[in-house]
Order: structure tokens, then sequence, then C-alpha cells
């Protein structure tokens, strides 16, 4: 079983590193043959995956009864798919992410839908292989976040729905008279460059067992038991827009450094969810990267950087860099303003697998339900319901991982103040990370996401901390 | 066999991505387990090359004559090393690459001198396993330089040694009185990247299908039929060790983006020998690089770049830049004297494989003979016997290629000249590279070098160009 598990992580963390190199390096014509060499190795773990040697194996290995139970489950959710399902599934994602290109560009979403219907076929078909206990999106949801149910996650953000919109509408009211033009001037590469790299090393990251390289758009990825790298973009314009970047997959890959190294091929060396990842990230962006605190360490050296910030008080900067504005568009969200952008996935995602929303209605629901979220309409489809990649490649079930790991860093953050004396001020953010490595990296995959929560806070996943959070903010 | 062939290479072409990255941007802490990727990697690659499936298949492919016989001859030698040979032969270099660096650090001959020993027992081994005509060496030599024999190339190099030796002895006799100094100024790193990159693509380097990256040692890899990496190193006080580098490194990539990528799979779509490689590398690197109607066109474009140029005379810098002087390093060596450096090596090899010089005695026999070509003695062991790291690596047989690669290069270009009219002084090189694509590049490895010289040229790698060069440049 060793063996089997070294040669799958062996060649999956191959795949990881061509996929890197296609995004931060290689040159355009490389792209054809870097497929065929991709799905090559995609083939090969899959056989491996899906081998009955695999289910052999895994009867007689020495195995610690989480990693049984992990490799069981992985095991039964691969083979549990026809292999004509797998192909159809990965044609149609193809196809269909062409589709979702053009479609956006045109802003005609009558070019997307009958790609958008075959793909949701497809879950549908999915979910009923993989089975499920009350809805078709539990079997969905449980690809990203093991052990969640549909039903207790839209509990969840029904309950604060009509909280986050209130903060959202108090936050943009108030940031109306809040300038932030002051914070954009000139930023050299080469000095954000510097500045990412120190306060990514001053939050624990290991860069002798990781890099930032040059992306599109900005990852994550993990190469090897001691090698994280994480990608950014740069505004010469606009500095911060880099560093929360930077903050972001930083909390990402300390997390992945934090994992048991030597557990590499197994689930207990292993991230758990990507609610729990997309907390570490969400904590070291937001309730570090935003904390009077960590700006009191960091002005300084980013006045030194970039001159033009010398003429700005602490006061109005820390004012800025917290304001609030409404977006149509996700990715450009605000902490104010994010989770509304979720909800409304959400929503229409399980009315879709479920069957109470037709794909041709979803340009009116994503509008009516837009508008109830946020007082005004997107502009058109593009901006709307096409502007997000995740359902075209066949990702339904993930976005509400997104405002999971908002709430789960919250909560995190709320109890490691509890537990620890650091001294952020003076720049030390180590016994915060220490805290995590301890409470959540050091884990894996050993307990289910909800079970680590309460393990580490006391509670599952619940608002309160965040809901604080948030209003002590922005109200 | 198509399908066959096409996953070794692209396993290959994986493994060589996995080695750039490694020489390029991989965190330190990364390297054990990149080498446990490798080793699987590699491990599959020769399982697949020494299955009987490749032998049956062979049998019944439709291959060209060409393409039979090269994959006859690759699996004939890959079969013919017994397996604990093969994995003996591994762990040996390893071990003695580590001795070779300590040795050398410490300049200390005899804890390289065992290691040493091995890998020559090892060497004669394989010839044996391979089988030879005339001597052992030929065997060894047949794995970088397909159907030489050791004898011949042995008269060649004797034809040539006392004439080199007086060509090295004019030039750097000349060049006393020839000032280089003023070459010397600062050279911005970004400065020389906008130059080399100039350079390359004016030669015809595609940056579609290739880039240049910065590694300690400059090297050419092929990871896709459109994917060609060179890197190169810069000293900011310098540009020229870098542009040289660079064209030389280019003159690889030409040959590689030259070969017909259809064939990427096959011994058609790749380079055919060592010597016929660095025929190319040392083309643009010195024929056309260290070429008047070359610096026509770029000296103006480097005096914008590098202002120190600008107070030196065309001729001035073109007799700067052809300047000779001994040096006891090979890598130092400039044009003049480099070749006596490879005829050093090829007779302590060839000694050594037949059994008329003992390991022991290497120091001994180098310094003799190379005084005997320079006039004076290395000053000790680490600058001396112990300064390459070839040996170590098991590559015994490699050296001779070098002097090949100088010797095909005057070849070709003489011809070449004769065929094209190519407007160098404009910094129009296509029509040069026109020709080494058709002449060498479009037939990978369909002739044997010999072949492939008379056809491209009238005749077998012979001197006289190459003579005629060194002399019309240095005498």
């Amino acid at each position: 079983m060793k063996t089997l598990l070294q040669e799958i992580a062996l060649l999956s963390s191959i795949e990881a590193t061509l996929d890197w190199d296609q995004e931060t390096y290689a040159p355009p014509s490389s792209v054809t043959f870097r497929a065929k060499q991709s799905s090559h190795l995609a083939g090969k773990i899959h056989a491996l995956k899906t081998a009955p040697s695999f289910q052999e194996q895994l009867q007689v290995a020495d195995l610690t009864p989480a990693n049984r139970r992990e490799l069981q489950h992985q095991y039964d959710r691969a083979t549990k798919l026809p292999q004509e399902l797998v192909e159809r599934a990965s044609e149609t994602a193809s196809l269909a992410k062409a589709a979702w290109m053009e479609a956006r560009e045109k802003n005609d979403f009558p070019t997307f839908a009958p790609h958008l219907e075959k793909l949701l076929e497809i879950a549908r078909e999915q979910a009923d292989h993989w089975g499920y206990e009350e809805e078709p999106y539990d079997a969905l949801l449980a690809e990203y976040e093991r052990g969640a149910k549909t039903s207790e996650v839209a509990t969840l953000f029904d309950s604060i729905s009509s909280d986050l919109a209130e903060i959202a509408a108090t936050a943009v009211e108030k940031s109306k008279s809040i300038p932030q033009d002051f914070l954009y001037g000139p930023a050299p590469v080469a000095n954000q460059i510097i500045l990412n790299r120190e306060v990514a090393e001053s939050l624990g990251f290991d860069f002798q067992s990781g890099r930032i390289d040059t992306t599109a758009h900005p990852f994550c990825t993990t190469l090897g038991p001691h090698d994280v790298r994480l990608t950014t973009r740069y505004d010469e314009n606009d500095f911060l827009s880099s560093l929360f970047g930077v903050m972001h997959e930083t909390g990402h890959g300390l997390y992945e450094q934090g994992l048991p190294a030597d557990d590499f091929h197994l689930p207990s060396g292993q991230a758990v969810s990507l609610g729990i990842h997309e907390s570490q990230s969400r904590l070291w962006e937001n309730h570090v990267g935003r904390s009077e605190a960590f700006w009191q360490r960091w002005l300084p050296r980013a006045q030194e950087l970039f001159p033009h910030l010398k003429k700005i008080s602490f006061e109005d900067f820390m004012t800025a860099i917290n304001r609030a504005a409404y977006s149509a568009i996700r990715v450009e969200a605000d902490e104010a303003t994010y989770d509304l952008h979720i909800l409304l996935r959400f929503k229409l995602e399980r009315a879709l697998l479920s069957g109470e929303l037709e794909v041709a209605d979803i340009p009116a629901a994503w509008n009516e339900t837009f508008a109830s979220f946020f007082g005004f309409h997107p502009q058109n489809d593009a901006e709307g319901c096409l502007q997000d990649i995740h359902w075209s490649m066949g990702g339904l079930g993930y976005f509400a991982t997104y405002s999971l790991g908002n709430i789960n860093a919250a909560q995190l953050f709320h109890t490691a103040m509890k537990d620890t004396r650091a001294d952020f001020q003076k720049g030390d953010f180590i016994p915060l990370l220490s805290w995590m490595q301890k409470q959540v990296h050091a884990h894996g995959s050993i307990h289910f996401p909800q079970d680590l929560m309460i393990q580490a806070t006391g509670s599952s996943t619940s608002p309160e901390a965040y809901l604080n959070h948030l209003r002590s903010r922005f109200c």
C-alpha cells in the first residue's frame, strides 16, 4: 500500500509541477504537448486510484483508522463513477469552458446555456453514483467539504444573510465619505517583490521550501512535501492588491507547509477541506493583514518602499484599506460584501441541482437575488451570471466553501487570540502560526472539518465570531 | 509501437521538465523529493525502453529504415547491460560525484582516485557488454557520436595537434599587446536580458516555443516539440560573457527547434550526436558572434545599452573580443586555445580505458601533456585533472565531441557561406539558419553524423576549414 500511495503522490505532484510551469513560465506554443503530458499522467493516476489492487491492499495495510477511512472513501468515490461518465465529464468541461469564454465575451448567456445543461446532467449522474442522504447537492459538496450537509450549510447561510446584507449596506454607506485615492501611487514591481517577501517571511512562510512567482490568476500549489509555490500579479500603481493577494496565498501556503511532511502520501498529510483551507488564507489576509497591529509594524516599511504613502496618517490609511463598496464582480468584492456573492451562487446552484431552477431562467434569478442583496442590477450577464469560471469547469458545489472559509477564519482567529500572547505590533505573528499549526495543520485529514473546528474552537462552524468581526470593523 | 514511443517521449520530456525546474526555480528543500520523482520516472522510462514488447513491436511496426535501425540500436544498447550493472553505475556515480567535489575543494586527487577506479571498471564492463570493433573506447564514444571510431578521431586530432598548439602560441603572443579592459563596465542585468533576447530573436530563436532563464551553469534543454529552454548567468560588469553564452545555447536551441516536431518521439525527430549539436552552438557563438559582420549590426545597440562602450572604436572592440590567453581551466579557455584542453583529455581517457595509464598516474600524465601544449604546469590538481565534472558522473568518451563540434562548425559554416547570400551586416542571419535547417536540423538522426557531414559539405569531418578559420582570426 505504501508503495502504491507513494506512486500516486509522486505522479500527482509531478502533474502539479507541469501545471505550475504552464501557468508561470511555459512558452505559448508548448501548450498542446503539455496537455498530452498532463493527460497521460492523469490517466495513470486515475488507473492507480481505481485499481482492484488498491482495495486489496487497503484491506491488509498497516494504517491508522483515519487514514483507512479516508482512503476507503476516496477509493469508493473514484470507483463509483463509470469510465464513460468520467470521460464525458472531462470532454464536456473542455467544450463548456471554451463556450463560457465566448459567452462572457459576447455577453450572451444562450451560448453557454446548452453546455451548462449537459454539465448539470453530468453532476446529477455523478451525485446518483456517489449517493447522498438528503439531496444531490450533498454528493457534490462532499468533494470539497467532507462530512458537510447541504441543508446545514443552507441553514447557516440563511441565519446570517440579513445580517450580512445589513453590515454590507452600513459599510458601503459609511465608506462613501472615506477617501482612498491617496493609497494609489508609483509602486515599482521590484519594491513590491521586496515587501511581499518580507511580509510572507514574517508570517512564517519558509522560502527554503517555497517561492512566489507571477501569474495572471494568483494561486497556491504544492509540488512536494517541502515545495509550496505561491503566485501573485502586480499593479504598478497599487501595491496593496498584490500584497493582500500574497497574504491570502501565504495563508494557503502556511497550511500546506504545516502538514506532516512524512505523511505526504497519506490523508493524514493532506489538507482536510476547502472550507478549512480558505479559513487559513482569509485569516492571514483579513484578520491579520487588515488589522491595525499589522500596519503598525509594516506601514513604515511600506512608506520607505512607496514614498507617496508618507503623507498619509496611520488613521487615514487604516480607514482607507477597510473601505467597502458594492461591486457586481465577486473577485473585486471587499470583505464587507463578499459573502453576499457566495450566498447568491449557493442558492442558485442548489436550486439548479434539485430541479427547482431551469438553466434558461438563471439570468433572471441571478439578477433578482442580486438586487435583493445589493440594491441594484448587474449591467449585463457578463458581469452577472457569466462572471465565474467554476460552473464551466464542472465545479458545482464549490462556492459555499468560500464563505465557510470566512466564517471558520473568524472563529479560529477569535479562539487563537484568547490562547496566545502574540506581540503583533512588533510584527511577531509566529505565535498565531504556531497555534494554527498545532490546532489545524498538524491534523491533516484525520478529523472531519467540523470535528476539527470543534476540537480547535469548542464548537462547529458558527457565525458569531464572524459577524462580530465584521461589525467591529465596518459598523 | 507509436504509443510505446510516445509514452517514452512523454515521460522523458516530463523528466526534463523536473530537471529544468530543479536548476532554475525549485526551492532548496525540494531537492530530496524531486530526486524521488525523477528516479521514479527514470525507472519507468528504462522499463519501457528495455521491455520485451519493445522488441516485439519493433519487428512489426511501420517505420522508416532509419528509424528502425536507430530504435534497434537503442534497444540493443539498453538491454545489453545487466540490471545489476545499471544500478551499480548509478550508485557509484552518485558517490563519485560527491567525492570529486570534496577532492577538488581539498585539492586532493587520492580522495577521488578510488571512485574513478570503480567508474573505469564499470566503463570497461559496459564496453564489453556493448561490444566494439577495435578498442573499448569505441563503445563509450558510440553513446555520444554514432558510428565514430576512436582511432579515426585520434588520427584527426593527431593531425592537427601541432597546428593547434602553434596557432594558440601565436594568438597568445599577439594578444599580449591587446588591451581589453575597456570591454568591462556597468552592465545592468535588465539591459543584458534585453540584448540577449534581441540577439537570440534575430538569429531565429522562436520565443513562442522557448525562453531564457538564469542558472549557475548555462544549458539548453528540450521539454517538448515546441518548448526549448535556454539558460544563462550574468556578470554585472561583463555583458559579453552572458551574450556569448546565450549565443552558444541559442545554437543548441535552434537545432532543437529545427528538428521535425511531428517526429518528436522518433529518432528522425531527435538530434543525431553531440558533435553535431556542438557544431551548432559553436557556429552561432564563434563564427557568427565573434565576426565583424555581426558587430557592425550589434555594437551600436550594445553601446546604447552599455554606454561605457561608446568610447571604443569598432576595430579595438573586434580585436579585444578575439583576444587569446592561456588558462589552466577549460571552461575559461578562448577559441584559440580550447581544443588543446580537449586533446589532452581525449588522450588520457583513451589511455585509461586501454589500460596504458593507471588512475594513480593521472596527475603526472595530465601535467606533462598540459605543459607540452601550453608551456606551463597547472598550479595544482584542482585546476588540473580535478577541474571537470564529467568523469565523476561516469561520462567517459564525451570530451572528444567538443572538438568535433568545433571542427564541424567551421566546415558547415564554410560550405553554408558559399551557398547563401546572407546580409550579415544588416543583421540578417536567417539565410544561414535556413541552410542549417535544411542540411542538418531537418534530418534528425536519419543519417550517421559522418554521412550527414558528407551530404551537407561534400566530405566527412576534416580540419581544413577549422584551421583556416583559426589562422585567419588569430594569426
